[in-house]
């Protein structure tokens, strides 16, 4: 049976949600990564990616900027580095040269993959759209990447940005 | 390490991936339900959630008519309702009237809750995307619900639409 309730109390159902990390590089080409819940898969054929970023973040003008980004999904063990990628803001601050994240060129686009992570996704910038507090940033994936050891992928499995994996 | 890959290979980390049912009324008053993997929220103030539905499905149709949609949280044990909600078509069936699934009316929108779900979102569509092979929904929350019950969310846990709870 349903009890009508406040919307911040029924969005507390959602756990687990998946954790992505998305990185794009800054006009002085330093790659940003940031920590999201919100994304999801858009299209199979051709395939892509949404992502929902806050409208006040630095990672808008990166991505604004170059026009690509990486969707990395990281690994159960990067739960430290995930919070310190959503933690900061990249404005000022070099996040992947104070921290002991791998990365490595991405093939296709101008941007890192994060060498421990489950997979990344090379993504193009297809659209972008204003809702609310965020903008919503479609990018088709031209380039696949998934890690050669098995890893879980790392979800935020309840209130307060807790960390972990799903099962 | 990470090693390049085909993208359907790479997509294949991705589970749990999390599912809601949208529902929506067509225009002879059918309110007809939609299983869907690709699904965000995409605001914090005022709450929004996006969902993508593939071109071709009768969803479209019924969305753009209504101007509103719920997004339901099925819960694990909906698993059979939620695979059977995602495999027929609504343009000349009537999903609901063919499964014992419980309804009620919506209370801000012409839609109806699901009675047995973690939790139901009223929303008012504020706008759509065309992305690849889906159309993005994003539909502002104007009204909540959440079961009387504790109840577990239902993920896609593996390939092949294998359904589940996600711990």
């Amino acid at each position: 049976m349903q009890k009508q309730v406040e919307y911040e109390g029924a969005v507390r159902t959602k756990y687990p949600e998946q954790v992505v990390i998305a990185i794009a590089k800054d006009k002085d080409g330093k790659a940003n990564p940031v920590t999201l819940g919100w994304t999801m898969i858009v299209s199979g054929k051709p395939p892509m990616m949404a992502i929902a970023v806050a409208s006040r973040h630095y990672s808008i003008e990166t991505i604004r900027h170059s026009k690509c980004f990486t969707i990395a999904f990281p690994s159960a063990e990067m739960a430290d580095m995930a919070l310190f990628f959503g933690s900061r803001s990249g404005r000022d601050f070099d996040k992947l040269a104070n921290c002991d994240c791998k990365t490595e060129p991405a093939k296709a686009i101008d941007s890192v993959l994060l060498c421990d992570a489950v997979a990344n996704f090379e993504c193009e910038l297809e659209s972008e759209t204003a809702a609310g507090d965020h903008i919503i940033f479609v990018g088709k994936v031209v380039s696949s990447h998934t890690n050669t050891e098995p890893k879980k992928r790392l979800y935020t499995v309840a209130p307060g940005h807790k960390l972990g994996s799903a099962s």
